[in-house]
């Protein structure tokens, strides 16, 4: 494959209708070296996509088809969109059949399927293909997944807090253990869920916590930070839901380990060169909507009163570094395209 | 001019610290065939775009300057984004340095300078430009756009209210008295005005009627119809604020003058070929967020009850077709790009 | 009955866990007159109402109980906080037990089974009980609600609609054709239905028309209209969603039938002495947060360009004027308490 | 002074126009014991308040009157709800006319006015009665605001803060040092301030943290937990702005000092009669609506994984338990009423 733009990757995505799908769908048919050819929901199969979505009218003339790896036949590579537990049905099928997959639910990102299990509430269906699977973030797995054929994307929140504190677990510069990650998303994490508390009267002008006891990103958030740290990470990750649809802002906080770093330093020589991770100027303070619908991370450093709390505010969206942003990124390299192809367009404020 | 991107049209941009100025730089960034070179404000002359615009961090390395003829010699073509009564006494002198000007202000719109002062409070400062300025709807008026050397974009609700008025007074299907355009806003629509009644903790949940005595739109709209019909029309028009930051919503009630009229294909034809007028099919609701960040008008027309009352509703985003979208639209026929270019992006859905 | 605090009258609630039924529930714990002894939902039967609501902590200790007439046996009166088509099953036997009933879902509202028929698809299974039932619009009823056993409290549009007309239709100082009721409500109006486009994700910063082609709202408003005018009214009515949680505004055009009509004179003297009709001074705009949890409807009258279209603006709470609020002040008629015990709160703004 | 309603307090309200002033009048309108006889406003002074605040419509006939010792003459008590370094140049001609003063700004919260000083840009203008004033957290002072002559409304952020951590640290359970503070507001916690950021185009739809190097209340926060753990605190500050209103959201971490302790029991036995703190079920996460326009601290308290990190959740309405309801309580202890008098609506949900 090549980034010849006469003859673009054909594309599948399977499970079109939730907010990723539909921001797969935003940033493909914009794509130049993407077909997409193939969009599955099992509710809606026979409607034209552009019904379902009229944002997309003029831009699709597809019908939704039901999922089955016949109906992706004719896709070089596939995105996954579902919720979880979906995927790893249909995964092995298509791996098979010699397709590409960058799945953008959390079957292939833990690489313990006791772990997924546990947290999943159930046995995972092909726990073989775990192990092939490459952590679709490229700011540590780039080359990796260059070559990879099956591509599990980060969760969003994962992707935020690791990015904010990849720079100083690599470094050492924080005790590995206390770190809080105390992190606000917008409603569309959730996916369009159809429960109570998503419900605009019940979310508009109000503020809460959410999953204190536990949220299924947290062993994802401590296998990637184990793996940076190189030894086990104390932290404690506290979740957030605001009246708002798009956006993650991650305060993370942690204590330094020793004086003496310029931390805007750190993270500027860490992320020099990295077209989506954004190092702010010393005393900003990113606003989630800085990067809605663009697929960023804005990032700040902050060490209030000089003391020996650092405190990271990383901001991105959802939707796009968190989700369907990075997996086109991962599809670029994947595909050999330039990696920032179909992303260069800026936030849309306000 | 020419649509060699080798070779693009210099740019500026007078009033950069709206939120039309910023929509501008969102769209000009990324159009093959422009390169903004100046973009002023008085208030933040020196600052870098960038820091005043996060979001455009890595796709802007100008600073703003003071606006000023001399700052804007270098620029082929320049969009007035400045409050109302500004661009009149710059665009004089760009004019004779042989400069194309779009003015996104209301300083060219109305034809009569005594209705222009009345509305606006002031003598206009060269009556005798505005006769040559050229109304930038496309719809109406895209081969005198295409010559015009001064283009005066138009407002946010005339756009929405005669884009949906216009197949029907164009084929005379609605009496011309007792029209009736209800219509909503959102608060962008004002600019970034440091007011009261716009902050979030005045706005948020809740709606409410504004400038039913009298809103500075109703003379250009009535301008448009009265050309559209050849004959006064005489309408009322009610705008409203709701709580969101983009978006037009207009609905328009008219009386048919007789029967047997297929409104439905009365509006696709009139529309067929039109890039940026979505005619959506019979029975349709346009949501304003289908348009958020895209140069498009929705529209769907119904008769409730088979009645002789037609409903039409109309939406667009006001800060694209109905400001800097609109522009740039008037720009790419100006210059003779594509009427389409850097136009395409979807929607921004969720 | 009286308005003895010492013997306050006991009351159920039956379908506790929507919108209306919290609202009531809000009210009627700060009602001196009022005990709440039962609070059903088929779903939540056997846990406290204050887990359900947080916000009631503190102010209730009873638990949900599964609906029937025998659960609510020790109750005087009974609220119907239900959908359409629940409360007309239950009502005949709190009738037949000699207890009062305020339903406020739309059982009851319309006169004509066949229409109550035909609009909510499914026979009417009592309908001569509908004979019984008094409209509970105090400005128009308020002697019968003190005699009543059965009261059907007006629907939300109906209340706002109505109310804005009354004074101009009972005087005949508009033509009763071509009436334009353009309305707006927050989502609270829909209950708490788990329907998708309710979602926070799906109507945040998102504005749109529905039930163009009809509404439920409809028939009952032109019953009532009819019946103020004296003769059939032909009125259109176009209802529009809002990112907002609780508010409905009226925007209610006419066509005056002939001139020399002191508007705002009209209106102050139609609702001189009604506690809960708020005529604004001439050129008022009201906000519907303005109304945020009271028990008020706000009317401003405006004739723009003193021409023959007349303006009315009315802005209510949905959840109270325009339901449990009102549903209250019922109650206050029907059992002998001052008309404005426990409704007297301002509205909360900001 | 006592409860007689038949003679209520007569009350002056300084800074009438700012969301402080206007959520008091609120309250106090509808307070048995208190009669409003005065509200000064610079800019409004003439202006009649119900025309300010149509909410208040039928709830208030005075006008604004120009603030001065003077217009305040026939106040026996008098609330600043002004912005900071105003109440200093006022409260001493107040209190030497033998006027209560409860001061809603920050003049009077710090005890050392070098401190004030160097957070507030000025010397502060009577230091000397600094030491007079009581500090207006009834939960820990109780007794000396019933005795006060001058007390200082503790801040919105420091009244979630220590409410939360107050427990903790009187029975000495987490370590003084490390603590993390993560907190949110709504935007009305700024006043009604006119600054670009609160506008509704700029916050809308946008998270971000502020004032991370330092903020305001952070000397105030040092201050009460150095006297609750007797001993220097080792914290961090770091507040959010989230797109609502109303409402602060308190995500507290801590490390225990040592383990065998019963959280929930602690807080629970701390807070047992206390009328305005609830102490959810363990496993709880409060929802800011939860209290919207109550005066109530909602607060839970969780131990993720059994591990050595506390996390208290903690909201409050920023105007009500943040303000101005936190006003009225120490108002009803100060003149004798029951705590509770008109405060004991619950919250306004939805």
């Amino acid at each position: 494959m090549n980034s010849d733009n006469a003859n673009p990757v054909s594309i599948g995505i399977v499970g079109g209708t939730g907010y990723t799908g539909a921001e797969l769908l935003r940033l493909l048919v914009a794509h130049p070296g993407a077909r997409v050819v193939a969009v599955t929901s099992r509710e809606q199969a026979g409607t034209p996509v552009a019904a379902a979505y009229p944002q997309l009218r003029g831009h699709s003339r597809l019908d939704f088809v039901a999922p089955s790896a016949a109906a992706l036949a004719d896709c070089e590579l596939i995105f996954c969109a579902t919720p979880h537990a979906a995927a790893m049905h249909l995964v092995p099928q298509l791996l098979d059949a010699g397709q590409k997959v960058i799945d953008l639910s959390a079957d292939f990102r833990l690489r313990d399927p006791a772990l997924w299990a546990r947290w999943y509430g159930q046995a995972h269906a092909c726990p073989a293909l775990i192990a092939q699977a490459v952590y679709g973030l490229p700011e540590r797995h780039r080359d990796a997944i260059r070559g990879a054929r099956l591509i599990a994307c980060p969760g969003c929140y994962p992707t935020a807090v690791v990015l904010g504190l990849l720079p100083l677990l690599e470094a050492g510069v924080v005790v590995p253990d206390g770190i809080i990650a105390s992190a606000v998303t917008g409603v569309s994490g959730a996916g369009r869920s159809l429960k109570t508390p998503f419900l605009f009267g019940e979310m508009s002008e109000s503020f809460k916590a959410y999953a204190v006891a536990g949220h299924r990103h947290a062993p994802e958030i401590d296998q990637v930070l184990t793996d940076v740290a190189g030894a086990p990470v104390g932290f404690t990750f506290v979740p957030h839901l605001a009246p708002m649809v798009r956006g993650i802002h991650a305060s993370l906080y942690g204590r330094l380990a020793s004086g003496g770093h310029d931390l805007q330093d750190l993270f500027e020589r860490r992320y020099a060169g990295e077209p989506f991770v954004d190092v702010m100027p010393a005393g900003s303070m990113p606003e989630t909507r800085s990067v809605r619908g663009a697929n960023v991370c804005r990032i700040a450093v902050h060490r209030p009163g000089d003391g020996d709390t650092v405190v990271v505010l990383a901001v991105i969206d959802n939707l796009m570094k968190g989700a369907a942003g990075q997996a086109v990124q991962c599809f670029n390299l994947q595909c050999g395209f330039d990696e920032t192809t179909g992303l260069t367009a800026p936030a849309l404020v306000p």
